[in-house]
């Protein structure tokens, strides 16, 4: 099976692979400076809140690689404004300050090294952050693909991908299990508008591992459940409050719905590193607004008149009650949320 | 208020608006024969069911106006064979077969009358519909408008107003006609892919007349639902079955769920000649799939991989227990719908 690998460190640079331009064009770009990082992550050329994180820690490290700090107290200042500075890129991805968070800690754990051994751990743990992913995404496939029998028929939203992890991905990483042990799915991935992540990532990345995939329009969701093909929907998450209500990619709260009404078990996806234990429920959740033009050009043609008013949030909050369960690589938990992520997180 | 005709017969031939180029670009075209017709709207050139039902009147008139017959029964078998042909080219627009059925009983009913006088009666027919049409689209804005107080948020999916119907639509009539009486709604109009009708006309023809309208992304619907922000759905219809089933624009069924979810009342409007008590319920209504192009190159860009397989079904059933009213030329209908049908339809 062919894995798409979408953040990696190499040769003293982060190279991400440009989302954007997928799935006709697979091009990587190489970043040397964390303004080069701030706005690839701002841009979408990388996306998927795992892979946020990971650009970010890398991201870090080169805003400090070249610091000229010789006392911790002025490197640790540099190394919390930059860290402040590339959390700014996306406010709703938890991933992306946890993956912060953890550099700072770690610098904070040793700040009686040498700067120049600092920066060297740090680069270390950015690397430790993608591995560990790599590792949750593996054990997420493992405990999710347990739910699926062969030709079920499961729906997607949006991308939680390879693509968007290390490797496996969250929501699709079961359906890349399920493959392994030779149990095939079908897979329905919405297109996810407006940015159309279903189409141009899941779609591709799913054909290249030689998975079933129909692509449908987001509307066409409840037709396709209501047909019977639905067995359950997976999707990410990019960020989960202390109670369980999710934040994910725009569509995902009336995907939900739409698998409540026809008793269709929905399930999420997600690292512990998503699980924000400091926010205590989805209203806490700052949802980011993007430029109107994604919807009036979506694909580089004017579809809708000048100057029409536009709505774009770029994400929706599932209310916990809708959630089945939380698939992480700890294990499966289900409602009470609250006490199941308490329990989980110690 | 600016309304926009988007059929009419001029100067012998049958003019449409190219609603496939709007909002960038104006144009109308001129279609001299049945076959011309037959293509524009297939090629969706025309859309909406009333609007589709006009155009094939006029087209069979097309179809008919060269024909060399000299006896009733050689008429009215060319007559039948290009109602057909029309009939084949949208099979779930009920309106479009409910006009040819029309053009064909007028004919019948004056079968004695000499072959040119025909043929003029059937335009004065084709001419008479397009009339009736308009009328009925004015009623049910009024009886619709009836059911909004200013300031209220409404939800519409796809295109039913002026451009697909005579002048008002039928799901935008009431907005139009509320706007008459200076009660300003907000109206949510929902892009409608994979063909953008929403983002393409309906955005296009409400700013024209100088109401408030937001768009959104068909995903986005369940989200502006639970800011609070939406009092009413209303959407037009494709075929309505006898007891109440509709079939409407891929994705409606959708927005019917979602608005019970959030215990919105959902309003179906539309023209008796879209109710077709020959279909028993919804299930017998045939449901059109298109081209996969209109999905993986939705925006003349290539947007998924080569070779994936793709659903694109153009209509979905709303089953009549969603739906909270039937807003009809003759009157608002409610449950049960099987008998307040039978009433109104005699």
């Amino acid at each position: 099976m062919e894995y798409i690998q979408s953040v990696k460190w190499e040769q003293d640079a982060l190279v991400l692979l440009d989302q954007r331009l997928l799935p006709t064009t697979v091009e990587y770009v190489r970043l040397e400076t964390v303004s080069e990082a701030w706005q690839a992550i701002k841009d979408l050329v990388v996306r998927g809140a795992p892979a946020i994180g990971m650009a970010a820690a890398y991201g870090l490290y080169l805003g400090i690689r070249d610091s000229k700090a010789e006392t911790y107290a002025a490197f640790a200042q540099e190394l919390d404004e930059q860290s402040a500075y590339l959390a700014s890129a996306r406010p709703t991805a938890v991933n992306l300050t946890w993956a912060l968070k953890r550099m700072e800690k770690k610098a904070a754990e040793h700040s009686e090294l040498p700067i120049a051994e600092l920066k060297a751990d740090l680069l270390q743990e950015a690397l430790a952050i993608q591995e560990s992913d790599e590792a949750a995404c593996r054990q997420i496939g493992e405990f999710g693909a347990d739910l699926f029998q062969a030709g079920m028929g499961v729906l997607t939203h949006c991308n939680a991908g390879g693509l968007a992890t290390g490797k496996y991905g969250t929501a699709l990483s079961p359906i890349y299990i399920a493959q392994e042990r030779g149990v095939a799915l079908k897979v329905f991935a919405d297109e996810t508008r407006p940015v159309l992540q279903g189409a141009r990532l899941t779609a591709y990345e799913l054909q290249a591992a030689g998975i079933d995939v129909t692509l449908i329009c987001d509307n066409m969701a409840a037709m396709v459940m209501k047909n019977g093909w639905v067995d359950a929907v997976i999707v990410g998450a990019d960020r989960i409050a202390a109670n369980g209500d999710t934040a994910n990619k725009i569509g995902t709260y009336g995907v939900a719905l739409l698998a409540k009404a026809h008793n269709i078990p929905f399930y999420v996806a997600a690292p512990l590193s998503t699980i924000d234990p400091d926010t205590p429920d989805g209203s806490a959740i700052p949802i980011e607004e993007r430029d109107e033009q994604e919807v009036t050009h979506g694909f580089g043609t004017r579809t809708a008149p000048e100057g029409v008013n536009v709505y774009n949030p770029a994400f929706d909050v599932t209310p916990h009650e809708y959630i089945t369960a939380i698939i992480t690589e700890k294990g499966i938990i289900r409602a009470p949320f609250a006490s199941s992520i308490r329990e989980l997180m110690v």
